[in-house]
């Protein structure tokens, strides 16, 4: 998974393949957000059947709640501001646990930190991105530079951060 | 605000309005939703300047989440399930604290809950929606009877949620 550059078609096809597939596999999800603010969820949420398979989402939008639901660091998020691969790899793994059913965490954690502009953030240029993947062997982290207006950014970042899970479980 | 169809606009005017009036106040907001699974949170972080005032929100999809992250009394979800007027007034009260930011809980407080369909949940018929809006001296609870599909019934909810928290803030 390199760079890329934001999808014009909506993550909506490849969101329905990424619910097929946890479904298939009889795996829970739970999302943490920043950027995009509750799309990615929305995503999910908009493919009938999703309710199977999705726990729950944290749209940990300040920088504090970061902390505060899902446990990142707090030493880590002030040296490093919130938009930063340490950061998505602790939102990913730990939104598992807090999106936790009847004990069970989620089986794949997804998370989105970046900057949708138009101005920067924490030192960050808009479209820097990171999305996070985890399961419970291993959290994959990957960095974006995305391009366009607010709305696009965020878009790409959905549909990036749904490839990423799809490549996952590839992956097994 | 009583019953109401959904509307065939999308919830970005009211959205930017509900932003601004929050702004202009200086006061904040997190939402809890369910069946809108982030769209909410989305349609407010989608305005320009929302980070000003949107601290964040929680994706409630699965019903013990609801208790988990949010709090909602367990015998109150087992006893009516979670398509519910107390329910909703539970998530939109305890959202404020969930999402607050350094010691100080959300102002406002918006909630979702209820069917989205095709099929029924709880013994509630597909367009069945309760949306809970709280500030601290009070909450209300909308009762609202949608019609159309998932996507439509949703994206009513969304709107009828700006409306139901810009009415309340103009109450003040």
């Amino acid at each position: 998974m390199g760079e890329r550059m934001p999808r014009r078609a909506g993550p909506g096809a490849t969101a329905a393949e990424l619910i097929g597939a946890l479904t298939d596999r009889g795996l829970t999800i739970a999302s943490a957000e920043s950027l995009t603010g509750g799309l990615l969820a929305a995503a999910l949420v908009d493919v009938p059947g999703a309710s199977l398979v999705f726990n729950g989402g944290i749209v940990a939008y300040a920088t504090p709640l970061k902390r505060t639901i899902l446990g990142v660091d707090e030493d880590l998020l002030a040296e490093r501001g919130a938009v930063d691969a340490e950061v998505a790899r602790q939102m990913a793994d730990r939104v598992r646990r807090v999106c936790a059913v009847d004990g069970r965490p989620a089986d794949l954690g997804i998370a989105t930190t970046g900057v949708a502009g138009p101005d920067p953030q924490d030192g960050r240029a808009p479209g820097t991105v990171f999305i996070g993947v985890a399961m419970p062997d291993q959290v994959d982290v990957i960095a974006l530079e995305l391009s366009g207006d607010r709305a696009e950014i965020r878009l790409g970042t959905v549909g990036a951060a749904i490839d990423a899970a799809l490549a996952r479980l590839a992956r097994d």
